[in-house]
Formats: C-alpha cells, sequence, structure tokens
C-alpha cells in the first residue's frame, strides 16, 4: 500500500530508504505477509525492489509484485547491499531509515558499512498508515466480520466448554476454518481474572461471574480485534447496572468520534461515563488497527494524535476492580464522515 | 533463570543494567512470560525489579518473585525512572543495555534522558542464555513431550484432513489441550509447496507427494520445534531413497555433534551427506532453542559457534527441489556427555 507515497517522502528527505524486517512497514508495502529476513529498498528515484535470504526467496517470489532478489550469507549483507547500490547506480549518502524498529546493533552495523547520513522517517510511516485506503478497509472488514463469525460459532458452543483455554482452542481453530490466524494471543479472562486486563487465559475451570473474551484475527496480513464480556451463572441486578455503564461509554464514545478532535478528549470523556467507576479504567480507550493489531492513533490521556477520515481503530472502555472482576466491550471503528462499527457481534450481555 | 550470574556481569562492566520489552531476557531473568510493557532493573549491588505498566501490575505481581513496581504514563517513563533511580540511591553513570533488543528510536530517548555511559551485553547475554540450566532442559523437554503427543494425535486423524490450514488448526487444537501455546506458526507444505521452507501454510486441498510439517509448542515460557515429512499417496522407489537420504543426514548429524566442535563443520559433513542433493539444502542445520524458538547457537555454514554441554538445539536438514518437493526432517537436541534427541516422535517414513 502507499508504496508511491513514501517514494515521494523518500525523494524529499534521501537518497534511498531501507527498511529492515521485523518491521510491519516491509510487508505492508509489498502488501504481503513477510516473515524471516527480509529488507525493502525504495530508492528516491528508481524501482523499489525486495532481498529476502534464499530460503524466502522461492514464495517471495510468487506472492510479491516487485523485484525480488535472493542472498545467502546474511553475515555479508551489508557488503552485499553496498556492491548492490554500486551496480544498480543508486546514491546512498543519505538514506532514509525507521529508528523504531530497527535495532541498535543492525544500526551501528549500517552505520559502519554505509558510511551514509541517516533520516530517520518512523513519523512520516505512521502518518502514512495511519489513514487508510479503500483496500486496506475492505480487508480490515473482512477481518471483523471473520471476528463476529467465529465468536458466534464460539458462543454457540460456550456453555459446553470447561476452561478458558477450551475458549482460546475453539477461537483459533474456528479462525483457520475461515482461513484467518490469530492477530494476537486471545485473553480469555473469567472472574476475578478478569480484573487483569492482560490476564493470561488459563487452564482452569471457567469461574462464575464476568468472563471476558478479547481476540482478534488477521486475514490477509489485517487485523481485527474484538472483546466481548459474557456472565457465567445469574448476574445480580448491580453486575447487570454495571455492565450496561460500560457499554453506555462505549456506545457513547463510538457516537462522539469527530474529524479533528484529540483522541484523549474523547478518553476523558468515556473516563467521565464510567462516573465513579472511572477510576478502575486502567488502560487507552483504543488503538488503530491494520497491518499491526496496535498502530497509530493512540486513544490515551496521553496521546497527541487527532481522529482523521479514514482512520480505524477500537474503542474499548472496561472497568477492572482488583482482585474481583473486569468488564471490557471492544469494537473496530472507521471514522468515514461518521463513525461506522465494522465489528457486528451483539453487545447485549449473554448469560450461560 | 541465571539472574544472579547476569548481576555478576552487571557489577564488572556497569552501575545498572536496563532490559526493555520487546526483549526475551525480561521474561528470561523473571522466569515467566512477560507481555506488553515492561522494563527489568538489574542494578549491580542491589535487588533487581521489575517495572510493569498499571495495566499488567496485578498479574506481574501475582507470577513474578521479584519486586514489582507500576506506573502509568508511557511518555514519562524515562523521568519516572531518573526518579526511582535517585530515590533508591542507584548508580546510573555506566548502564548495561541490550543493543540487539532495543530499537534505535528507544536508545536516543534513554541517552537524552539518562545522560550515561552505555554498555552493550547482548553477547554476554548471548552466552549466558546457550547453555541451559537443569531446570530449562526440564521445561523443553515437557516442551518436546507435548509435541510429540500432539503430532500423534493429529496423525492419527490426518487422512480425514483436507487442507493445509485444517493440519494447523488441529495441531494448534491440540497443543492448548496440553495446555501449550505454539512458539512459532506451523509450517504444513505439501508437494511442491514443500519446496519453500517457509511456505505458508495454504487452505487449498492437500496435495500428493511428500509433506511437511513443521511446528512446535510452548510451554512455561520454552519452545519446542519438531519437523516431520509424510507422503500423501503411493511413493516411488526413488521417493523412498530421497527420503532416507535426508533422514541418514539427520541421524548422522546427531550421532556426530561434539563438545567444542566447531558447528558450521557438522554444517558440513550434513551437507556432504546428502551427496548431490547437498545444493538443495538451503537453510542451516539448526539453531539453538530455549525461550526464543531461535537462539545461540546457530549451526550454519558461516556460524563461529562452538557445541558446548548443555546447549540445546535443533537439527534439520532438508532438500528443497525448486518448484517440485521437500523433505525436512527436525529433532530438539540435548548436548550432554554425548548427544540426546528429546522429540521421540516416529521417524520412518508414513504413508497417507
Amino acid at each position: 500500500m502507499k508504496l508511491r507515497q513514501f517514494q515521494t517522502i523518500v525523494s524529499e528527505k534521501a537518497d534511498v530508504a531501507i527498511l529492515l524486517n521485523p518491521d510491519s512497514n516491509v510487508g505492508y508495502f509489498c502488501e504481503n505477509e513477510i516473515y524471516g529476513f527480509a529488507c525493502l529498498i525504495v530508492p528516491a528515484k528508481k524501482s523499489p525492489f525486495l532481498i529476502t535470504s534464499l530460503l524466502d526467496y522461492e514464495q517471495a517470489k510468487e506472492k510479491i509484485k516487485l523485484e525480488v532478489i535472493s542472498f545467502r550469507e546474511k553475515k555479508r549483507f551489508l557488503n552485499f547491499l553496498t556492491e548492490l547500490f554500486k551496480k544498480r547506480d543508486i546514491k546512498f549518502k543519505n538514506i532514509a531509515v525507521n529508528k523504531k524498529a530497527l535495532s541498535c546493533a543492525v544500526f551501528e552495523n549500517l552505520k559502519k558499512a554505509l558510511k551514509a547520513k541517516f533520516v530517520d522517517v518512523s513519523d512520516d510511516l505512521k502518518k502514512l498508515r495511519e489513514v487508510k485506503t479503500r483496500k486496506e478497509i475492505e480487508l480490515i472488514e473482512k477481518a471483523c466480520r471473520i471476528s463476529d463469525k467465529v465468536l458466534s460459532k464460539v458462543l454457540n458452543i460456550f456453555s459446553r466448554l470447561r476452561t478458558e483455554t477450551d475458549v482460546e482452542a475453539e477461537l483459533f481453530y474456528h479462525a483457520k476454518k475461515y482461513f484467518a490466524d490469530r492477530s494476537f494471543k486471545a485473553i480469555i479472562a473469567s472472574g476475578r481474572n478478569g480484573s487483569m486486563p492482560h490476564h493470561t487465559t488459563k487452564n482452569k475451570r471457567l469461574q462464575r461471574g464476568f468472563c471476558i473474551i478479547d481476540f482478534g484475527v488477521k486475514y490477509k496480513g489485517y487485523c481485527s480485534d474484538i472483546t466481548r464480556t459474557v456472565f457465567i451463572g445469574k448476574p445480580r441486578k448491580k453486575d447487570k447496572e454495571l455492565y450496561e455503564l460500560v457499554l453506555d461509554a462505549q456506545t457513547h464514545a463510538i457516537k462522539n468520534v469527530k474529524t479533528d478532535m484529540l483522541c484523549k478528549e474523547l478518553h476523558k470523556s468515556a473516563v467521565r461515563m464510567l462516573k465513579e467507576y472511572g477510576k478502575y479504567f486502567i488502560h487507552g480507550l483504543g488503538h488503530g488497527i491494520g497491518v499491526d493489531v496496535h498502530e497509530s492513533p493512540s486513544i490515551s490521556p496521553f496521546s497527541e494524535d487527532r481522529f482523521k477520515k479514514g482512520m480505524v481503530f477500537t474503542i474499548e472502555p472496561g472497568i477492572y476492580v482488583p482482585h474481583r472482576f473486569g468488564i471490557r466491550i471492544e469494537d473496530v471503528v472507521l471514522l468515514e464522515k461518521r463513525p461506522r462499527v465494522l465489528t457486528r457481534s451483539s453487545k447485549e450481555l449473554i448469560v450461560f
């Protein structure tokens, strides 16, 4: 996606850009998931190309539209690269890199081998990626649709499942049946485990009370992320009220997203909606989503990001009462003229 | 593991070490998988402690033996850290970091905020981790045992599975039933897909011919990694001979591992064993395994590593004839007085 726009940025700031795996921008620009060693070269004025190791070459060549070059010996990669630049008459006095993805060790090697001036383009990449193209939106929509279907399958058999791990196993299994992978390790947190937003799913009997199901799929390189909280046992009036409190905060936040609004303002209004439970809302209201499950914008009290048309992000308020319970409700939202919710699973409290 | 040894190294080279997620050493020293933002502080002379964000705090405190401190605002983390160092009277003139895991962007922020001299300890960490403790070996053995069981389950129903993705779904499902996660995305490569060592598992009918099944599990933070190649259809005499060729190279390599031997020598002898097919062996013979599925040593023609007692690594020769087929056989091996194979699944060619 947007490889031409990126090339324009490169031409304004440097002679060539070097993007090295692990860096999700390599896959983003190649419009394919790229595993293993891979280096995307974007010269200011010549055609971009991808360098992979010999063992990834055949597959990359099949999948990617750009020219693909293979090489064998990783340790000599920088010599190989310098010679290639010279042979292809690609200038490399000024090199654009993504300092957020590049490790210090690799960067120091780059500096030694190429003796160039390096320009960080991580902010440009962030901005490029936070607004999605039509094709990206289609893929994210498809990923969201799959997670809705997977969730529905798993909720249908939920009462037969015994442990948090069972739920995780079924989610993955059904995602695979819809040709998708997981976008992150699912969080299944029942009973008091729910009070830990990043609870590690356990192989213990599902506990009574609220149960948070937070998962996502990755389809053709694009992620979804959805959370529903169900109830195991008989909810008291107070439980229902707390669930409605979080749900109101969530729907209210979605409704109020506006172009140019500061993301942190939306977060703050969600905290206010949660009233005295606002103090138990201990994470950001949401995050951009695309090739990475977490990307720009950040919707947190510390963010300086603003909402833009074409952004896709989660809205996921939650309350976490230490050692007692947790409730979180999360959807993926696309901001067009108005916000549009891409995950469509019901948000009524389901009781098992 | 080995936190004390690491502290000794820190005390020789610096005042304090700062290890920041994503860096598998954080989880390694905490003896737990640590997700999300986390920073391990190892002072030369005071007790090490972990800093996590508020949303991971409750869980970290439950799981980890070290002191855990929480903080909220990521952007102000370095101010928080500096103040903490001063309050606790921890010197930070010389700071040890892992330059292989630290991104340039974070490192530049560290340099600005702490105005210290930084010492890279990535090589020390590599050496510390490549030789396993008894407890680590037990966990890796357990992970290997689980992958044997999972493989057996899946081979039992293999003839009923239609696609490569079906195989992947079943592998994951059964790993979960044994309380494990996957250690990497499984590679299921049938027919001509087998010629791509990193083939992306496809949702298409399993093709006739060799089918590579390469997967691993992660159990209590430790990885396994195993490959078996089965045959779909009726193998010709030549197919059986090729399978035996790879199998001989693999068992021969395992038998010949010796303490102090250069890893690249073992690789070269495996290439020789493959005779005229040696040119189709396009990756390294193996890699260390532990908290990470790929760690030191590297068993490749370009490696300068040597085998040491207590190392755990894979031995996985393969041949990949472009556009035609692939065969790979992989085990996890522990080097004690003699090499001991930890994955025990049968290596006879199974035909479906």
